[in-house]
């Protein structure tokens, strides 16, 4: 299985080299617009030739599989001409930028019967599956509520605002680990540029039960977080992804508080019973999510984060748009 | 000065203690309706009377002021009867259960010429002193978001929701910090008990200029968090009440990054300047607020967290509660 | 049981708090030397009766016990004369300021059939008690080490060390968890203050097994740490007495690695187990060792905190004094 | 510049990578004993040779420079053959396993004219030298005390104890941020194997001034810690190297309390000025070291980590062990 890689920045480095180490497939071409980025490649993985037009590896007749990891808004393009060349694709998250583009895409890779997978890397990471483990295993019984944060001084990207560009990561979480689907959005925001894009944004998400998630996403916080609450009626988890070995804490803590003697307990205490941090391995999610789309492509099966999860994703991020030009009405989730 | 006491609970108990130690005023009468507090009374402040009916402070001639420490919905009619017989007023945060009452209380505190004051404690904390003076100072630069985290394992209270409860901490200080008035909120929670009261709730504050306030007020965390970001152009403030003896936090840190060298940078580092920990004092916040009190009724001076803050807490809580009801929709603040 | 007290400083006050609360006993005197504490007292404790000369309490028939909480180089006259007299004892820690001088007051205590308590507080916390637990239900295996840093920003003392200031808790809590008696000290330190009294120290204690223990005390440090670490060869215990609801964490985690693929593994993630915090309650454990004088007073019950704690841990800082003074040299503890 | 690196294991990886990004010189050959390291070369620097035997780079007339990588035991023999055929050395860090063997590659570097310089990389971070700077700035004042503690859970190395292996960090920072010379130690440690290396290990160094440093080493913590304190008579740092981004902190801090006031305060606070995080750069030392290397052999210029750097901390070592031996007693430095 041959690999073309399209985009080669930040990301796409990470990309590169986790592709160039994967057993299962060869990485052959890595396009890039800009030049010099050329040289660098061969440092890195000196067998890949590098090129700066995407239709060098879309048009090669060799490659079997194409990634992209160029900016959201050249995704649907590159990707419908790679599935229209029968390629394999995986798409850097978010898959489009918007839920039509997306299903445009699936509609042409169902026809085609070639892989779309979409990088949503963290639901790859042992954390996020240790958390998934717990869930289905009853651990923590029914979630109540979810609530990330994740806040850090961020590059402003010009052409998405701050919830495109970091609540995927939360909103794919929350869709992996709560089996209930989601009804309704509201969300509110601000632009601190003149561009109008947001750099702070808060997303709220609904669902038929009593269940609610919250997002708070910024480019603007000079502190680093990277917090997620998950609140079942057993236990409670706490994620926070900045912890080197500790990432993930199980409470023993529910706060159905019947009599006035756990009242006063609490008063005195915040904390109800004992903590359990799990040992998580320490792997790179991306190498796993790697393997999954080789797999994916070498064998048929259905990579875990597959179109579905892409455009469950993008379809909570356009509702959480309307939302925020709307000041904040609940907009459905299509 | 003599004072009486209304309500000796969890917080009335620490009320108690401040004013037994003030000096220029005198607690005369303690008042609550359980009778075993007595005792309790007896050991904390020997000197002091105990009741088991307000009356006995509202109607006794020797008690210039008295101090509102009761559940929520109490404080309206206490209040109304304490000033209709010419006492002085300290009420705890919030003041009333609706803005109409407050408003009532005011016109009345104004007629009578005597002290109306509201319980806003955080007012007189080091950490919130020193951030103002930052502000004032002009330091920190136009202040463009202010973000709060108050969360923990906390009393489902029976009578009021969650942003009722915690909230009026930050609406105060946010109220205090920024000069520009508030016009809309939107609001979002959620109810795990029958009583439908929300135990989770998400408020955001919408203001003229692009600044942005977001609260994030819980019960159900299992971690406990109170942290205050503000961030302006210049620098930015972390406030994090939990920290004993580092609660505020200046950054050297803006976002108005233009060139390429500054994009780079911040996606190595995420902090793109010095840290300043000032050296805030260690006093308690509520014998200062007491001190004011007596102060204001002594001299007739205005006290920091007069009927005006109460107030202005009040209409925003009054919009968000609305806002909530109407699914997260706009609503404008009085 | 009648009970004076001997001290009302700043330790003597939580003493006085917490005997004058305590069921099984009654508060009479307390003394100390400045009469203004005398009003001080009438606040905290309005039933008690205040002296500025200790006979009024040695010589008084009506008094059963003496707490002694004076600067250490008088506790062995006044507890001599309490003994003496007649009286039940509770000295605060360290009992004397030598093994022979406490040796004398055991003797007496036990000629007398009188109870003589060192107040080792620290052995009557939730979380000590937790750790004991562990060890006795042999979680950990065998201890294996014991690493105490005790460090702040601290009172010079005019006239003791950092060792006979802060050690005392350590030792106390590592005779208590290790059953093994040490033969062997040295230690180290520096005096930055013209009366040569050290105010940075470290204490190496050894045993006849391979078990090391090590206590760094600074009255120097611009951080507060107070972090113990208990190895065995099982588990390890991390005690952290700063942290508000997570006092112990236990690893699951020993350093027996013989395979090339576990050396493999610590390289890459410095933790090969996971970590356990267990509920530990939130009680004052100075009233739990109050409640232990009064039942032994009353009951003849021996106290956890004997005279024989309160002796090992005076022979080990006597040891400790002697190796500082001979540059480290190893002390035999008699 | 052409150069050979000696060792290609964990650390030597590190150097490889940074001299084949070098400017200024040329990597040619790495040599490991183990031949499956090869393989890994060519992925890493496809452009160096790679063979198992040393004699292929020192006597390689085009070799200017030799690095040395290997297990301690080694050093002295490779480094004395690489300068005996007129290369330029870089060794690792402790040089050699005695200061006998260090004086001899010293006195032969001299008469050679060739660099010798020893790889204590942590000279060049920006954290140690942000405090270079402070104390030679005055901010700090006279050094009184340096504690660090550097402990983990990590490989038992088979030939050096834990002093010998983390402790020439710590000697080589204290030796380079205090200009005054040690002049003796004492040390404790224990040995948890049968082989009789100490894995926990406790070193005090003494000054003829009223400084003293302690470093306590571990390769049994649960719990990794990079905690370095420098106590002036001015100020205090706090050097942390887990913190991503608040390594240095700056206490305004000093112990001098000659009033009671003061000595209330601290009671109360723990703490008595502002707190200072300066922004220290993230680079990567190693390539800074590198550099220095290159730049000494090109340049002649002296190396800040010089073999005089390497030697002072190879006679602390020495004098430690033989102390360890003997229980503890004070041993004279060289």
């Amino acid at each position: 299985m041959n690999i073309g890689i399209v985009g080669f920045g930040y990301w796409g480095t990470n990309i590169v080299r986790n592709f160039a180490n994967l057993p299962g497939c060869t990485l052959k071409i890595v396009v890039d617009s800009r030049k010099e980025r050329g040289e660098y490649l061969n440092n890195l993985c000196p067998t890949a030739r590098f090129f700066i037009d995407s239709d060098e590896i879309i048009h090669n007749p060799e490659i079997d599989a194409v990634v992209i990891a160029t900016p959201v808004f050249t995704h649907y393009e590159l990707a419908l001409k790679a599935l229209t060349n029968d390629k394999h694709v995986l798409v850097e998250k978010p898959m489009a930028t918007d839920s039509r583009q997306a299903q445009i895409l699936i509609d042409l890779a169902e026809k085609k019967q070639k892989t779309l997978m979409v990088d949503h890397t963290y639901l790859y990471t042992s954390a996020v599956q240790r958390m998934k483990t717990l869930i289905i295993n009853g651990d923590i019984g029914n979630i109540k509520y979810f609530d990330s944060t994740r806040i850090n001084l961020g590059l402003f990207q010009p052409d998405i605002n701050v919830l495109w560009d970091l609540a995927p990561h939360d909103i794919s979480i929350l869709n992996y680990l709560v089996p209930e689907k989601p009804y309704s959005v509201q969300a509110t925001g601000i632009s601190h540029t003149r561009n109008g894009i947001e750099n702070i944004a808060y997303l709220t998400i609904n669902y038929n039960s009593n269940l609610i998630a919250h997002i708070n996403c910024s480019w603007s916080s000079p502190v680093k977080i990277r917090m997620m609450l998950v609140g079942g009626d057993k236990k409670m988890i706490v994620f926070n992804d900045l912890e080197p070995t500790e990432k993930i804490r199980v409470y023993d803590t529910w706060y159905d508080h019947k009599t006035d003697e756990d009242r006063k307990k609490i008063l005195v205490d915040y904390r109800t019973g004992d903590i359990f941090i799990p040992k998580v391995e320490n792997r790179e999610a991306l190498s796993v999510m790697a393997a999954d789309f080789v797999s994916s492509v070498t064998n048929g099966s259905r990579p875990l984060s597959d179109y579905k999860v892409g455009l469950d994703v993008l379809k909570i991020l356009e509702a959480s748009q309307l939302s925020i030009k709307n000041k904040g009405k609940e907009v459905l989730i299509k």
